[in-house]
């Protein structure tokens, strides 16, 4: 098959280091001088003569040569698996249950609550949730986990305290839709993957009030539809039932890995404000410039993809070292992820990506594209500095990033994570459910909204 | 001592269905009809001929004879019991470890997070929470609960996830201020204290953002100072490092209940955006009017307060009943604290209040004063259908009140539930602590601000 092919020579030429010990392949490890430059931490502390913005050029010229582009190129003409087929069972109940979730004795917050989960999203937090939870299954256990790990899986629908207690009322039935009973994807795991979209959902109905956002997968956004004040209760109210779902998981290491994505999305939503960190009127372009969008981004996006892959391997009772892969694989997945993102917003018409494009800069984000290209051409700095606001300014950038080789270097970066990602999944077993996450990483560089 | 005596003869007029088991003293329990009338469930499917209202009228008559009153009028001359003084070396350092809790990278993110830190609150919730700890650390224990409740205290400041998968960077040194030695609150209590008033906190800064509340404890709201999109972040930064402590705790239960608090908050603040569960245009009185609004009270007011005690009892290891009694006393002593909240809205001036007097009609809420004036003016009703929105509501309004005998009524309402606070931890052994209880439900009704 085109994609075990394309992941196993992506690991021959890799360190490595992040490989998880559950390896079941022997592989030949060939260390590469590039890819110890590039394995080092991409941020926090980035040091100037092995960072970010090295890496990031060292591998633009080596793109043809790689795995993910032959797998993107598909030239060996064989079909790819198709990652939303592998978890079909379980993704075809998951809006019922997220909406059995948010249940309240009020229509009107039913209403506002539920209202991004009326449009078809991508669901992409779930269904790497679910992929994770099949590949991990057949990786070795932490026996000492395995008691935490069954009475998670056990009660997940049992309140701990009493009902009455707790005033909570959810007049939903609480029985889920659909329990597929082949799977080895466990309960706990089937509703961390609702939780994961909860969260993220809340983030993107205040993310819109906070952007005066007006659209939303192609229908007016919530904050819009119902007013801002019922878009922060409404989001409000997914964070609190997102919170009880995840304490009953009974689960604390779980717990704190999720409530942290929320503190994280905060501090990103918070980075994003700013396009560098001292907020200077006329910056020069400096590496930790580029520094600063990725910390932004791991918190913003990579966060809740990273830490929920590692907290389905731990409900799944897996190893440390499968814990830490899985968490390696969301990081670098995530960050990949929204790198094609930013990309995106500059190469596609509105009419492709269904939002606005172009809407970045309209908004006075510098993105990586427009970072990569500040770089050679100074002239961008003052334009950042006033967060693209005067008459004109969106355009001249736009124009002066696609000029450049802004886009090229994004792509180069964004591939980069992706074979990290492959990489880092490396020793799992082989599974459908594996191939199902590096067809992930392979898709996340070929999509094109 | 006074208080003692006040507690013991209310005890003794109760049917004492709510008492601990963890009783010491042995009371002459008189069960009196209309002590049973109140005790029913004062929401939720309430009936017509065992209501909320018929109790509420009930107990107006009898204010002169009680305990409460008593205590208030200082007959005996004795001095009351400062119940800040039992927990003052803990509440010394509550700003100072909140705001360690606050800590992140960013200068602005850390201004807008601390803001309403600044300003000395009433810390109302956290000082029950302490109080409630003491009293409640005397209490009998629940065998099967103390090895969770030891792991809960030895680990509070360590992540249970390595700090570099978390990457929630907070500068702030670990370590608490100071740690009294010779107290019996557990460091978990301590931090649970720390944890009710950032969610607290949390919910004022959203509400403020809903509200569009100018000013707060006598200075601009943070939605004036930073503009909504920093209040909301800062709102949810809070909640984020509340999960975060939270999880800490490693209590599946605690975090259940105080998880719960964070849906409840919103659920009530939602049911606050109308006046009555069907919003009319022109509504008629009816005791669900009341039903509706004590509901809300209990989500907006007392959830945080009822569950946090109950959560302070869980995690000081006490046995069922305390965890009872302690979620009674909160709940008792949270609606009688909303009670007075909102009759001090008419009675009081905005010099006296330190805040806008009259601000609930302003905002086109119908609270227990003006509930109770309606049930014989039925001329208010277009009023409240329309919020007094009219030019002229909101005074027209004010002046019904203050001729009706809504007033009086809300004071003998909250006046019940003070008393049925203290109740609850009739059965607790003796202790300052308990006094100190005791002597807050006392204050409640007394305060003027």
């Amino acid at each position: 098959m085109q994609l075990r092919t394309g992941a196993a020579s992506v690991v021959r030429t890799g360190l490595g280091l992040t490989q998880s010990r559950c390896a079941v392949q022997s592989l030949t490890v060939v260390p590469l001088e590039r890819r110890i430059r590039q394995s080092k931490a991409l941020y926090h502390n980035t040091k100037k003569n092995d960072s970010a913005w090295a890496a990031a050029v060292s591998v633009a010229g080596n793109i043809v040569n790689n795995a993910v582009t032959k797998a993107i190129k598909g030239t060996d003409g064989l079909p790819t698996i198709d990652p939303l087929r592998l978890v079909a069972g379980e993704m075809k109940f998951l809006t019922g249950n997220i909406r059995k979730l948010l249940g309240s004795g009020h229509p009107s917050l039913d209403r506002a609550a539920k209202y991004y989960t009326q449009a078809e999203g991508k669901h992409v937090r779930p269904l790497i949730v679910l992929l994770m939870s099949r590949a991990t299954a057949l990786c070795p256990k932490a026996p000492q986990r395995q008691q935490s790990t069954l009475q998670a899986s056990a009660a997940i629908d049992t309140s701990i305290s009493p009902l009455n207690i707790l005033s909570d009322f959810n007049p939903s039935d609480a029985t889920p839709v659909s329990i597929p009973a082949d799977t080895d994807i466990l309960p706990s795991q089937r509703r961390l993957a609702e939780i994961t979209e909860l969260i993220h959902t809340a983030s993107l109905l205040h993310d819109d009030v906070i952007d005066h956002s007006e659209s939303r997968r192609g229908a007016p956004s919530a904050n819009l539809e119902f007013g801002n004040k019922m878009a922060v209760l409404a989001g409000d109210f997914l964070l609190g039932r997102a919170s009880v779902a995840l304490a009953r998981l009974r689960h604390a290491e779980v717990v704190e890995l999720l409530a942290t994505v929320i503190a994280n999305l905060v501090e990103g939503e918070f980075m994003q404000l700013k396009n560098t960190a001292r907020d200077e009127k006329n910056p020069k372009w400096s590496e930790e410039t580029l520094t600063y969008y990725l910390q932004k981004t791991y918190l913003k996006t990579a966060s809740l993809i990273s830490k929920s892959c590692r907290a389905s391997a731990l409900l799944g009772g897996a190893d440390a070292a499968t814990v830490d892969a899985a968490y390696l694989y969301g990081k670098n997945l995530g960050l990949a992820f929204q790198l094609v993102d930013d990309m995106l917003d500059y190469t596609r018409s509105e009419k492709e990506l269904g939002k606005p494009a172009g809407a970045d800069l309209e908004l006075g984000l510098a993105t990586a594209p427009l970072l990569f290209a500040w770089k050679t051409m100074p002239e961008l700095g003052p334009l950042v500095g006033r967060k693209f606001e005067k008459e004109g300014d969106a355009a001249r950038a736009r124009e002066l990033v696609l000029q450049s080789n802004g886009i090229e270097q994004t792509r180069a970066l964004a591939q980069d994570y992706a074979e990290k990602a492959i990489e880092a999944i490396s020793g799992f077993p082989d599974s459908e459910a594996k191939d199902g996450l590096i067809e992930m990483a392979v898709k996340t560089l070929k999509r094109n909204k």
